[in-house]
């Protein structure tokens, strides 16, 4: 669930931003790099989303997209300005240096970039000769000026600018004295950060460690790292350039990116947290980490991975039966962490995915009062788990979660509307148009009622009918709105003939709530998903059921 | 794909064997520790294809179970000396030292080891002090003593034996002097490599390089690595060690693993043969390397990782248009490796981002010759961004695509089917069940046909109907069946109202194919995604079109 954090604007907080401790920088990709991954398509309402739960999450920096490249990157900064307040992050805008032979004050590509607001800077530059030569089509001393030029020109525009060395370590490899004459350009002009990109991902842990070093030594410059996961280190080579002494990392929630992806945020900075005994993030920030990778992975609509190190439903899962007896008595001694520290926690069965005590505490976020009643918090975790053994997932559901909860704890469902029967019909007319009506038989209180409703798709004529219908009874309902809405099929092997989970997000104009169906098909767990929307809708604006 | 290799008798071959170089050991323990995963569960029958298969690849030694301990792993040593010729690796049996107390020759454990006939054996043994004495409950002389005796024993029956030390690296961090104490003793016995385990997996590699060369030097063992991905570093972990001296390395096809899991043995083994230049797979494997991965997870039953390393149908997939033009003039600047030498290929992603370049590659890709017809690829990039504005994704949807392209090239659509129109109808009945019913009525050539099918939703209702309707002029749509869905809903601030967008995943048993289909309703573009899967489909199987 989401929540907007502020309705004021916030036009100043940008430049403003956030007090982050600078020594060390956790830099978050995800909403430009990790874009880049096959199958992610984000709206700018994704992305509003992903940069709440990032800044929640305590990340420095959140590199936000490329505005001036697409509508989409400036609709993103405009909207981020005005609806976010940032509490950890400061926002970056990301973009090249400038054409060569033109003026950075000249170039519109860099003015969108002053004009996205965003207070932080992060430049590509080139620093391999080939791609200089090949893919730039200028000289190595005009790549030089483009850099100078660029970093000083935003610099004197009052921000603060990290410029991306890309295909560094091919290009050092290739000539090491070009590829540092970039590093000094960037670090003389003005540039905070010089960051060192594995943009082909081909680097192992031991090479990465030797260049930064050398590189750290001959020129000085503060040192971040990129590394990409194609040779599937890239956890491991962004630990082996902080070893060597960079102080700024950059990641992806999940290690979404191009090709295999991106370092993932949650191993590294739970590496550093953890292992290295480093404060990168606030304060009990580290133990909603498995929380907070969920909730991106829903947003992007990517099944989470169950096998992903800290945060998967498998990394604290204990199947041999050897192990099992004597984690009894000692679980250190077979956990490598204690999993409550990233917000996991052990698992004993495969059907064990909710715990008394994450219950507890769902319960105390919630703010119901679970007391002592060990029977209801056992009905719970019963529910749940029946529940998410048919399809349902109340990770990202918290509404339709607390309606179960209450349901238990307050005994029986809230009853503001009880349904009879539905049906919904699609066809195609003779014209080619579609039509699609859903007809809705349910009681409020003593009366029946019976509404018949079109809509552009059938859940679009269930949803309008059903609105329609409760209007004359809940005139709140009028201001519900469904604003986001996703599906997916479970159990691979049997297609449309499988489970399908419904997630609909709906909105009364001051917050947002999601709620979850689950059945063999769209249609029927969409409307179950629906229901629980308006219940919820109307159990938060503190409604009373008609009777 | 499976090839029984063998099907004459090959009793002689597990302790005879074939020669491998022995200087650096390759070894898969996929059958054992991989089996480990939560969701994996091996029949003896996929035992032996997976052996085979890695016997293929070229592994050294296959670990395959723990004879004795259960009747499969007893099974499948029994049929594997029977039923495979293994042309690369030796066959491992899996074991523990004897019990405290006894003596090896007369540990009925033991005896199942010896009784398998498998040339190898591989022990496990406590190194860590707290282990030996709250989980074996015995004091820490015995267990020394239980390693020599067992150690002797089997090398007494002409065995070559391996032993893994597990939780070595946390039993080195509590107790240095006894973890090597148990290094000597197994080597002083006379086992040939002993194996230090990362069993939960929280090591990083600079301390994993740290111990191992510390411990090569005290004790003068060879030494192995067994590395678990707690830490997302398994891989790294493993090299590390090999960077320390060790000549040995555990690993298990695609990661598979307890928890988060081991290390995965194809970029273990693409990093040693491609980055380090050492030869440990026979002439030609590592080519065999994609085919192999995803053969593998065919049989666990588990989806092939889009995402992984150098096998991932991802890893070598480039997106942003801005390099697509630059992979053309050189593709070596955007890929660490030729993808062809691990099997793999470049994959061109066709979307809004992309250009001519683009296109004209995946033409290529397609096997489509766009010659120099400067015109059919500018429609088609015309035709891609206008329909990707509607909400179509290129990306994921192959099939679409390709179907896009031939209409271009070859001029008009593929006419298998035409729609007329088609109803579908969901709705909820007395006895609170619910009915899903569709009609669809098209032509095929001159004939018009009219169908009404039920399913167990109206998506499923439909392709009911369709199939039932072609089947009688395209016999081989039976054999189609939707292996995936995927619903999207774009444009945040609509919901329902918004457009909506499928992909759907066809099989008909030999391949896959995507397709995709978009509209104001799920139904609707299910129904157009459905068309294309059908479309495409009879293509693929050379099929013409009945008139």
């Amino acid at each position: 669930m989401t929540t907007n954090e502020a309705n004021e604007p916030a036009e100043e907080s940008l430049l403003d931003g956030p007090r982050v401790d600078d020594s060390f920088h956790v830099f978050d990709t995800t909403l430009r790099d990790g874009a880049q991954r096959e199958g992610i398509n984000l709206t700018v309402a994704d992305k509003l989303t992903i940069a709440r739960h990032l800044d929640e999450f305590g990340v420095g920096f959140i590199e936000g997209g490329w505005p001036g490249a697409n509508p989409r990157d400036t609709e993103f900064f405009a909207r981020a300005r005005q609806e976010i307040t940032f509490h950890n992050a400061q926002l970056v805008a990301f973009g090249a240096t400038r054409r060569a032979g033109g003026k950075a004050a000249e170039d519109p590509q860099v003015r969108a970039l002053v004009e996205s607001g965003a207070p932080v800077i992060t430049l590509v530059a080139k620093s391999h000769d080939r791609h200089v030569e090949l893919a730039l089509r200028t000289t190595l001393d005009e790549n030089l000026e483009m850099i100078r030029d660029t970093v000083s020109y935003l610099r004197e525009q009052g921000r603060r600018v990290f410029l991306d060395c890309e295909h560094f370590f091919d290009g050092y490899k290739a000539n090491p004295e070009y590829a540092k004459a970039v590093v000094r350009a960037a670090s003389d002009a003005g540039a905070d950060v010089v960051i060192l990109c594995d943009t082909n991902g081909g680097m192992l842990p031991a090479q990465i460690q030797a260049v930064v070093a050398t590189v750290l030594a001959d020129t000085g410059a503060r040192l971040g790292i990129h590394a990409q996961d194609d040779t599937g280190c890239a956890v491991a080579n962004t630990l082996a350039a902080v070893d060597a002494g960079a102080t700024h990392v950059q990641c992806t929630a999940n290690g979404y990116g191009e090709r295999v992806g991106n370092a993932n945020l949650f191993p590294v900075v739970a590496a550093l947290e953890l292992k290295y005994g480093k404060r990168v993030l606030p304060q009990g920030a580290l133990a909603e980490m498995t929380r907070i990778s969920h909730a991106i992975a829903e947003v992007v609509n990517l099944a989470p991975s169950t096998h992903q190190p800290y945060v998967g439903v498998s990394a604290f899962a204990h199947k041999a039966g050897l192990h099992a007896s004597a984690i009894k008595v000692d679980p250190d001694l077979y956990q490598h962490i204690d999993p409550g520290l990233v917000g996991n926690h052990i698992r004993m069965l495969v059907s064990d995915m909710a715990g008394r005590a994450s219950i507890e505490l769902k319960g105390q976020e919630l703010g119901i009062d679970l007391g002592d009643d060990r029977e209801v918090v056992a009905r719970v975790v019963e529910r749940v788990k029946e529940r998410e053994l048919r399809g349902y997932t109340y990770e990202a559901a918290d509404a339709s979660f607390e309606l179960l909860l209450r349901d238990e704890v307050e005994g029986g469902p809230r009853d503001y509307f009880r349904i009879e029967s539905y049906r919904a019909i699609i066809e195609t007319l003779k014209d080619g148009t579609h039509a699609n009506g859903a007809t809705v038989k349910f009681w409020v209180g003593e009366e029946r009622i019976i509404v018949s409703a079109e809509g552009n798709g059938p859940v679009n004529a269930l949803d309008s009918a059903l609105l329609e219908g409760l209007e004359r009874f809940y005139p709140q309902v009028a201001k519900f709105e469904l604003v986001d809405y996703k599906v997916r099929t479970l159990e691979g092997k049997h297609g449309t003939a499988s489970t399908t989970r419904v997630l609909i997000t709906t909105t009364d104009g001051t917050g947002e709530w999601t709620t979850v169906g689950a059945g063999p098909n769209v249609i029927e767990a969409s409307w179950e998903a629906l229901q629980d929307a308006y219940t919820y809708g109307l159990l938060r604006a503190g409604t009373q059921p008609r009777r």
